[in-house]
């Protein structure tokens, strides 16, 4: 299949949403799925933390000494600079060998987290995503869709990130950040509120039937 | 002096210019040359590392392993993201107790290095400036202006970091790039070849000019 650019899909979604088994799944049935073209591979990548420079970004992001925790401002920049290596050094050359891509969070978690989250001015987020992605884009996004108070009793026993730990009122804006977004990006939503396997098939039905045309 | 904002002042040039002596003796200078309000204290600091974070995110900068490195646009972002942590933790909180700053390289040097030398979009270079400094910009900046050649010489038995080892082509776009910025933006450009002691009388001589009618 050279020549022919692989696909890009991204997995958005509040912690707690059933991200990390849906990935994992997308992962294993993907490959056999009918979709990719033979001989593509499949990547599969996240956001902080891709690349190794991201993986030292991720951890002054996520994990960092109190004396060293990132300002605001500071932070939406390390997740620009995070994703401006992530798409140079991993994704576009991936798609530009023909293999897909799948990215356990993108551009969005900075638009939900930074700007409906942290409150940061959202034009400038966009503005910065574009210096970031050198205009990349998903060719697919999903946004599982969790209320916010059941990912948290999903999550009771989990030690919260630095992001996590940011407060309840906080979580909320992510939370309803990311449906706007999938609103106004024409997101697949899928609803997370169901058995972990009524959501793998609802994601594999979307992308059967987004790409199954050759679209 | 409560109230009173205090005075930023930057020192910029290419790596052998003789900003380290300079500003060490305009460090030790400043505090009893009667331009400095009583009370005031000076406060010295660099870019990158004028931080806890800063001096994680120099680390990956200038002596990253070979895997960490950061490409252009990661590189732009991460100096955008050293500067935003600066200008909220160091200098802004600095001026506003009426305390004087002066920083070793600031916003001035992405523009000639990764603008520049690196020919990165100097507009989005701008753009990024904005976002960093949310609108800070210093009272007086100082180029030492030294031929690349001289420099190189002054510098011949020291190691060179990641930035500085990027080639003599890269290096000539800088110089002439200081030069340019100097003039556009008003900067106080010294001629940085000639004695120390000469250097440091005349940073003296423009910062009483500039400085001593309370402008």
């Amino acid at each position: 299949m050279s020549g022919m650019r692989g696909r890009f899909l991204v997995m958005e979604g509040i912690d707690g949403c059933g991200k990390t088994t849906q990935m994992q799944r997308l992962a294993e049935w993907l490959p056999g799925s009918g979709l990719m073209p033979s001989g593509a591979q499949l990547v599969q990548t996240r956001e902080p933390g891709g690349t190794p420079l991201g993986q030292a970004l991720r951890q002054l992001l996520l994990h960092p000494p109190e004396a060293v925790a990132p300002g605001p401002v500071a932070e939406l920049l390390l997740y620009a600079a995070d994703r401006a290596q992530h798409v140079d050094q991993v994704i576009r050359p991936a798609l530009e060998r023909g293999d897909w891509v799948l990215s356990d969070r993108f551009a969005g978690s900075t638009l939900a987290y930074q700007g409906y989250g942290r409150e940061l001015n959202r034009e400038l987020i966009v503005q910065l995503e574009r210096i970031a992605t050198t205009g990349l884009q998903p060719d697919a996004t999903f946004l599982l869709d969790l209320p916010l108070a059941v990912s948290q009793s999903r999550r009771a026993d989990q030690a919260n990130d630095r992001i996590e730990a940011a407060g309840q009122a906080f979580l909320q804006r992510v939370s309803e950040g990311f449906r706007v977004l999938a609103e106004g990006r024409g997101w697949w939503c899928i609803d997370a509120d169901q058995a972990p396997d009524e959501v793998t098939a609802q994601i594999r039905d979307r992308l059967q039937c987004g790409f199954s045309e050759g679209s």
